[in-house]
């Protein structure tokens, strides 16, 4: 049976880095591996230059039939001035709610050969593995009102409303405490309770989750600010780490800086699993953005998109041993001391977005 | 004339560290630089263990009618069950609010004697000087509705709501650009308009301010997740960053965090000048917490709060020669190797809070 994707490459840099996961996607064709129907569709400003939307229906319709988006990334200073609903991030957004896409998962390793491009001390990041499960359909992202209202005098006033229920909270807890589970069996949950309502409602669920269902796991709680600079100080205390949409935005962009590994982290955002088909909705994209200062130049790292393409491999497709082929492809790749701009070091050889996938399809081959 | 302080030790390490202050305090007095009359009053979970609230409607109005308010700090697993509203940190809340201290003044600086304390490279930290204001009485803090509500079935929901008016972010970008353009005139403002409402009047808002009223400053816009890779990456690109309270609560204490020197950052939390008076209320506190883990064991570092008198002495007193003196007593006091523990280092002497707080004043009389 193949497997149905659907390629969203979207603006600036999406297009590039996801032409090297179509020739991987060849390769374990041609190779008679596993094989892929691959549809591709617009989103973010792309879709708004073609449709005046950031996600058409029709595009939408095809992303809920498929059995898994690929998403590239979307923005750029071009839309600066569309009008909000079409923003090209409005794509992203409808995708990730209308899918019900409530679990992202943020991995920030440190790959080995990379620990020197980090701002950080390399002891500090060396070795680096965490998990950062993220909250990803409430919050405030999508709470009601939210709106901008003028006051007169030349005041406005703008809402915004952060709402979380208890089933949500639930819901990702287990996502975050089953990951713990089998990785080293430690998880940390951030919130604001100090603060916030949503805070004090997270913390009771989590605990109670914890103590229900999964006593067997370590549990921590730190307020949202501490974690921030807890990630900063020692990250390796770490394992899994569980926060709402808000906070995981930020947490795991600063996590994902800490590894000198931008360039290289990808990301899997997960429906809940139907009971019946054991199947589940799932959009994979790459943890960096649209990059539009160095779009159409060729320098982009194709690694972190690549390795989202993997994330699909493992957790739509079951496909271990090939994500573990590619893995290994990637791995030896950077062995062989070929880097793109953004991870230059010492002694390592600058190739284009191209060639790193050429390199690594290569290694396949080798393989 | 003499000044009004008042006070507020708070909990944990909060009244260890106030105590250096009061040693500094009287030493100005001593030698007749500068007279100060101080009162003390409860806090946090030592208001809430006198009086059943985190503070007393009795405390906050000698607060109000103090010159400035030195704050130490709140909380602890103690009062890890008290009720939400007499929370320790309620009392602070309750102070920022009451007194409208609307800009939050956190300066991150790395001394060079700590650049080896941090968990960064020193090249990324060393002479790092930056300057975050964070708006403090408005946002997801304060605004309403802030509820839990019981939906039945054994479902909760949690609503907070981030509220922010135009003239809000004008006064506190004013508040900014003004720091700026004594410095190295610069701001970056930071915000999420690319999800949030708020985020969109927030630039703006910013904008329009700018194009008013400060175009000889240079005016950056970052999105706050990325801002706070930013801050991870090349920290030394800024100069002084305005953001709302939520996010300035975690990208404050990141940026203390990168600095190695968390133990040694002050924070000033300001209200409007009177246009009569000249006056405007003030709270100056550490940006570190109450450290319930050391506290009583006379190991915390009084330089964070000490610093944050000498702010005291700069935006409430304008009695900037007195605090240029302060912070050179710091300074040599760390340059003979003196260390509290938090910023030990090889060949460095470790000692107690008090022995700080001594040999403090030691270098005032030596200067
Ligand atoms: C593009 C933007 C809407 C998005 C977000 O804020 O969630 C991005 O920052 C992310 O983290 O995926
Ligand atoms: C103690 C707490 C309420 C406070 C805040 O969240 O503002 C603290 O983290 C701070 O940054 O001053």
């Amino acid at each position: 049976a193949s497997h149905k994707l659907l390629l969203l490459p979207g603006d600036g840099i999406g297009t590039e880095v996801m032409a090297e996961v179509t020739r991987v996607i060849d390769w374990l064709g041609k190779r008679g591996i596993a094989k892929f129907e691959t549809e591709t569709g617009l989103v973010g400003g792309s879709s708004y230059d073609a449709d005046k939307v950031a996600i058409t229906d029709a595009t939408m319709a095809r992303a809920q039939a498929a059995d898994a988006v690929i998403f590239g990334a979307v923005g750029g200073p071009k839309w600066a001035d569309v009008p909000y609903e079409a923003r090209p991030e409005a794509g992203l957004l409808r995708l990730r709610k209308d899918m019900a896409l409530f679990a992202n998962l943020r991995p920030a390793i440190c790959y080995p050969a990379l620990a020197e491009a980090s701002s950080l001390r390399k002891e500090v990041v060396e070795g680096l593995d965490i998990m950062i499960v993220r909250e990803l359909t409430g919050g405030v992202y999508f709470g009601e009102p939210k709106t901008i209202t003028d006051l007169g005098n030349g005041q406005k006033r703008a809402v915004d409303t952060q709402v979380y229920d208890t089933y949500e909270i639930e819901r990702i807890s287990r996502v975050a405490f089953d990951l713990a589970r089998k990785r080293r069996n430690k998880m940390t949950s951030m919130e604001k309770h100090n603060v916030m309502k949503s805070g004090v409602l997270w913390k009771e669920v989590v605990t109670q989750v914890h103590a229900r269902e999964y006593k067997d796991v370590e549990l921590e709680h730190q307020l949202a600010d501490a974690g921030g600079m807890q990630l900063v100080r020692w990250p390796k205390q770490f394992d899994v780490i569980v926060t709402d949409n808000l906070f995981g935005d930020m947490l795991s962009d600063i996590a994902a800086m800490l590894t000198g590994s931008l360039g290289m982290l990808p990301s899997a955002s997960l429906g809940e699993t139907d009971p019946k088909t054991k199947k589940r909705k799932a959009l994979y994209e790459p943890v960096h953005g649209s990059a539009p200062d160095i779009a159409g130049k060729g320098m982009a790292n194709p690694i972190a998109m690549i390795a989202s393409f993997v994330m699909a491999l493992r957790y739509s497709f079951d496909l271990q041993k090939e994500a573990d082929m590619i893995d290994a492809a990637i791995a030896a790749t950077l062995a062989k001391g070929l880097r793109t701009a953004d991870i230059k070091s010492d002694g390592a050889k600058i190739i284009s977005t191209s060639q790193m996938g050429e390199a690594i399809v290569a290694e396949l081959d080798a393989l």
